[in-house]
This record gives structure tokens, C-alpha cells and sequence, in this order.
């Protein structure tokens, strides 16, 4: 019998995107926003639309989230998504489009869309793009 | 000399996706809401998440439309963009992002974001997701 190893384990790009969400998703709720921000592409091309401000790059997006989700009296509560599905555009490049909702402890829930784009980098599969309203 | 007519003009896919958002910005502005939804994929898998709205298909989108910009007291105004961008991610996908701006004829301006994703599909290139917030 032949073990293959995990190394050698091909997963389509759908798989590999839903894992990068899915990966982002658990940083998120364990709190780990620097986590969270390692499935954005690390990149001064970066794009991250969010209410009526665009961020451009890595940086100016970690610096998006601090603002928004860190700090006194602010928390980043549980995320989750209904309506998910992923658009394989072509071998390198896909879109994520969602309802997000955002379960506070103190009860309060916030919602809106998003659509996300990712590409296949250097580095694996990345957001090069998220709108998020 | 060698004639080449334009049936036989090679534009790239950045070029294709150029001419399909300058032609429905056109339509917009000329008032023709219908000419302006050729630019969307007549498919019921077309999605336009607007506002806090997801509307499925290109009737469903039609009818967004209809209910935010025709009807008593309601106008198109001139549409136009700034920061607009875009990204071809493939030969037969795009993805245009910018920032939107409608002038009112009563002075009253309304401005957002748009992330767009294009496809090449039978009918030559379409809109396949809209994103305006």
C-alpha cells in the first residue's frame, strides 16, 4: 500500500480558497487579528474597500481592523457567514462572495456583504481584494 | 495596402472590459436603464448585492434598479468614477473596482464603492457580480 504524504495531497482551488476562509475565519474568533490579516496577500497592492474608505495595502488594511475592531470598548466578536459561495474564476484567481455576521458579546449583531477576490501568489492562495459593506 | 476591417480588430481583455463599463456608463447617462443592463450577464446566477440587498439574476437586479432610479421623483443622474481600476485576472476574467459618483440635476451628489467581476462568456464580456455600497 502506498501512503501518500499530506505534501502531495492535490486540493482543487475551490478547496484551497474555502481553506484560507476558513483559516481566516478561526483567527478571527480566537482573536488573532495579525492571524486573521495573514490571508490577506502581504502586499502594498492590497485593496480593502470597507464603508466609504479605501485602504490600500497590507498595512493601511491591519491599520483598517485596529481601528475599527481593537481597542478600548471595542471587540471583534464571532464571525460568521450564511449565503457563502465561491466563483472559481480560472486556475489562479477566484471570488468569495457572503452575507458576514458579527455576534458581539454584549448581544448586539452587525451584518453586511462582502465580496472578496483571491489569487494564487508566491505565498499560496490570497485576498487581493475585499469589499466589504 | 491591407484593409483591416474592424470585424478583425484584436482588443485585449482590458481593452473589452474598458469598452463594456464606458458603453453602460454611457446608457446610464443617457437615461436607457435597459442599454445599461446589457452590460450584465442575462443569467440567473448574476448577483448585485447593494445597500444591505441581495438580489439574485438579472430581473431581480432590473427591478433594484427600477425601484432606486425610475419613478415618481426618482432620476438616474450622471454617473462617473474616480479611483477605478482594472485587474484582469485571467483571459476570460476581470475584476474593475471604483469609486462611484451620481450627480443629481437638484445639485444633491450620492457617492460609494463598486468591486465588479467580468467574465468572457457566449455573449462576449459581461458583468457576472456587482458590489455597490
Amino acid at each position: 500500500m502506498l501512503v501518500v504524504p499530506a505534501l502531495f495531497s492535490q486540493q482543487s482551488p475551490r478547496e484551497q480558497v474555502r481553506k484560507l476562509l476558513d483559516d481566516q475565519t478561526a483567527a478571527w474568533n480566537r482573536g488573532d487579528l495579525v492571524g486573521f490579516m495573514h490571508g490577506y496577500d502581504n502586499s502594498s497592492e492590497l485593496t480593502f474597500f470597507s464603508g466609504d474608505n479605501i485602504a490600500k495595502g497590507w498595512d493601511a488594511t491591519l491599520a483598517r481592523y485596529r481601528q475599527r475592531y481593537q481597542g478600548e470598548g471595542k471587540e471583534m466578536g464571532h464571525l460568521s457567514f450564511t449565503d457563502a459561495e465561491i466563483q472559481v474564476l480560472g486556475p489562479s484567481s477566484a471570488v468569495f462572495t457572503a452575507r458576514w455576521h458579527l455576534a458581539m458579546t454584549n448581544g448586539k449583531k452587525l451584518e453586511g456583504l462582502t465580496t472578496v477576490i483571491c489569487k494564487l501568489t508566491k505565498d499560496g492562495w490570497k485576498i487581493v481584494h475585499d469589499h466589504s459593506s
